[in-house]
C-alpha cells in the first residue's frame, strides 16, 4: 500500500542545472524543511543518478522521473524498478510528457510497480487519456494539458474543466485512483483551487526550480494544501 | 584528456538482477581487486541509479551505460552528462545495441562529452558503422556484431575480420580512435586474440555477470590483456 | 458511420514479398471473389504504396496498415489520414503490435479518424489495454496476445479467455465498440469459435499470405463467419 | 547506376494539404512542365500513398519521402524499398530531419538501396554528420542546418560555409558522393549560389508548396541551375 498521504506537492527536478548533485540535495532539504514545518506531503523527483544521494539524506519521499518497462535482464541504460527501489526511491513518474510510453508499456509499468510496491504517477495530456490510464488502476494520475506546460498561465484560470473533468472521468473508472494537477500551478492559490476542483495534489517543476527564493515558493505552495 | 590506459576490459552490468545495488558493488569490488592484482585497466558500467554508490566505494573507473543527447534543461527522465560526472562517472557507453541513437544524437553526445571531458565508447554493429562513428573522433569505438551478442561463439573464431577490419577502417579515418571488441569475448584467450587483431580492449556483460565464479572469470580475462 | 458489416475477416498484407504490387492485387482479387461468393465482409490491408492500386481495382474495403498522429503539415514520410482516404482507403489499423503508438497518439488518431469518417481498428495486447483503448470509443479493437502472433497455436485453444475477457471489458466501457480476435486464427473453426466467444471478426496475416492455396484458406475462414 | 543527372531540384511534398492526391499530381505536372521547358532535372517526393498516382502520370523522377530499414517480411505499416520501386519510385529520402533514423539503419538503407538500384538522398544536419554519412557512399547527401529549415533565411547568406564545408568533408571521404543543399533555398539566386559553393542540387518544400504561383517559383529556381 502507498504510504503517500494526499494532498501533496510533487517537485520534478527535470534535468535543470539548478538540481544537479549537491544543488539537488540542497533543494530537497528545503522541501523537507517546509514539509516538516507545514506537516505537508512533499515529494521530490531528482535525476536518476542523484536518487541515492538524496534519498539517503532526506526523510521526505523521493521518486524517480522515469521508469522503463523492463524486468531485470539484458537491457542497457534503462531504469529498472528494482534498482530504483534499492537506491531509495519510493515511486516514479510514468509517461511524463517529456518521456512518453506506448500504451502496452504503461500497462506493464503500472502492473509491475504494484507488484513491487513502487508508487507511480501516470502522466496524461487530457481527460480521455486520463480516463484510459485509470483503467490500469495506478496510484495516481497527473493530467498535464500540453498548452500549460512550462508556461505562466494558471490551469485554474485557463482550463479549470480539465481538472474537474479528469477527476470525474477517472473516478468513474476507479474511485481509488487519485488525480493530480500536472501543469499550470504556480502558487498556493493555484494549489488550493486545484484541490477545490477535486485534485489531490499538484506536480510542478520550473516554478520552483527556477525561482530565486525557492523556499518562499515551496512554502506558499504548501499553504494551499 | 582520457585517463584510461588501454588495453582494458569493460564490464557492462546491464539490468541483470545480479548487479543491483549491493550486489553490483560487490561485483565492482571483485573487478577492482583483480585490476590491482594484475595491474589491469578494468572499467565497470553499473545501472545509473547505482553509479554513485559504486564510484564512491571503488577506485577503478565507473562508466554509465547510456547518456542522452541533452544539455541541462526541461528534460524528464534522461541521463545528463553533467549529472553523471557529478555522481562519479568518468565516462559512458553511447549507442549501445540495446539503446541505439540517431546519427545526429551520436554526433551531439561525442562533441559534448569531449567538451565536458567525459570518456565515451560509441558502440557500432559492423565495419562501416564503426568507420562512420570514427568521423566524430570519439575516445573509443566498440564493435558488436549483432549475431555474437549474448551468445557462446567467440568473435575471434566466428568473425576475426570484423575486429581487424574495424581497426583498419577506424584508423584510416582517425588514428587516435581506439577500437574495442564488443561481443563474442568469453575468456582470456579471446581477449589476447582480440588484442592481437588490433583491438585495445574488450566490452562484455553476461560472460561475467552470469558466471558462478565471477572472480575467476575476470582474472582469466585480465590474463589476456 | 462505418459501412463495415461485421462479422468480418481482416487480412493484413504486412511487408511480405507475396503481397507487393501486382501480387497484392491478385491476393485482394481472390479475397474479393470469396467475399462475393460467400457474402462475407473481407477487408484487405495492403502496404501504403499499394493502397491506390488495390482500392481502384477491387470493391471490398481497403484499409491502411498504419496511420500517424498528424494533421496536414510539415511532416515527412508519415501516413496522413486525409491522403489515405483520397487514395481509396476506408480505414486503418492503429497501434499494430509491429507499429506501436504512444497513448496520447492513439487518442489523437481515434478522435481524428472519427472526424474524418475513417474506420479504425486499434490493436491491443491483452484485456487491460483493450479496456483502456475502449475509453476512446474506436470502431474496433483487435486483441493480439503477443505469444500467439505469427505462431501455429489457436487462440481458442490456448487462451479463449482473452477473447471473451476482452469483449466483456470493452463492452463494459462502451457497448458499441466491436472486438476482433487479432492472433491465433488459422481456419474456419477458429473463426467460428472466436465469434462464439463474442468477437465480431478476426485479423490475420501469415496464415493467408504464406499459404500455398490462398483461395482455399480464405474460403475456409469465411465459412466460419 | 543512378539515372539522375545533377544539378537538380528536389521538391519534398511533406504532408502539406496542398499536395494530397490530385493536388499533388497537379503540382508534379507543373514541375514536369518546367523540367521539360528548361531541360532541368526536377524530382518530386509525394506522400507514399500518392507515389503510384504521380509516377504513372509524369515522366520526371518520383522519390519517396522515407524508407524503412526492412527486408520483406513481418513488418506492418513500414515503407519497403521493393514496394516503393514497384509503385514507380526511383529513389527515396533517407533520414529526413522529420524522420530520423539510427546509425545502423542508415547503413542498412544505403546498402540495400544500392543493391536494389534505388536512388537515395541521406539527409544530415551539419558538416560532421555529412562526413559520417559519406562513409556509406550513398548517391546523395542533403545537408539541412536545423536553424534554416522552414524559415525565410537563405543558407548562402546565413551560413555559406556549411555548404562548402560539407562538400569538402564529403568529397574527402568519397569523391563520388554528391552533396545537396537541403535548407534555406528560396529562389534561383540561392540555387545558383549553392551550386557555386559546390552543391549539385537543392532540396526544398514549403518555398514551393506554399507559394501562390507555384509555377513561377519553380521556373525561377530552375533558372539557377
Amino acid at each position: 500500500m502507498s504510504k503517500i498521504k494526499p494532498p501533496m506537492i510533487i517537485l520534478n527536478f527535470k534535468n535543470y542545472s539548478e538540481t544537479i548533485g549537491k544543488k539537488g540535495l540542497e533543494l530537497a532539504k528545503i522541501a523537507e524543511a517546509v514539509a516538516k514545518e507545514k506537516e505537508a506531503e512533499i515529494i521530490v523527483c531528482p535525476q536518476t543518478a542523484d536518487i541515492r544521494l538524496i534519498s539517503s539524506n532526506v526523510e521526505i519521499p523521493v521518486f524517480a522521473q522515469h521508469v522503463d518497462s523492463d524486468e531485470p535482464g539484458s537491457h542497457t541504460g534503462n531504469n529498472l524498478m528494482e534498482t530504483l527501489l534499492e537506491s531509495g526511491a519510493k515511486g516514479s513518474l510514468v509517461n511524463h510528457s517529456e518521456h512518453r510510453l506506448k500504451l502496452a508499456d504503461i500497462d506493464f509499468c503500472v502492473t509491475r510497480a504494484k507488484e513491487l510496491n513502487l508508487d507511480h504517477i501516470v502522466c496524461t495530456n487530457n481527460i480521455s487519456t486520463s480516463k484510459a490510464a485509470a483503467v490500469f488502476s495506478p496510484n495516481f494520475i497527473a493530467v498535464e494539458p500540453p498548452e500549460l506546460i512550462g508556461g505562466d498561465i494558471s490551469v485554474t484560470t485557463a482550463d479549470p474543466d480539465i481538472v474537474s473533468g479528469s477527476v470525474e472521468a477517472v473516478k468513474d473508472i476507479d474511485k481509488d485512483v487519485k488525480v493530480l494537477c500536472g501543469a499550470g500551478v504556480k502558487n498556493g492559490m493555484d494549489v488550493a483551487k486545484s484541490i477545490e476542483l477535486g485534485a489531490e495534489g499538484v506536480l510542478l517543476a520550473s516554478g520552483i526550480v527556477k525561482a530565486k527564493d525557492k523556499e518562499s515558493v515551496i512554502r506558499d505552495l504548501a499553504s494551499g494544501l
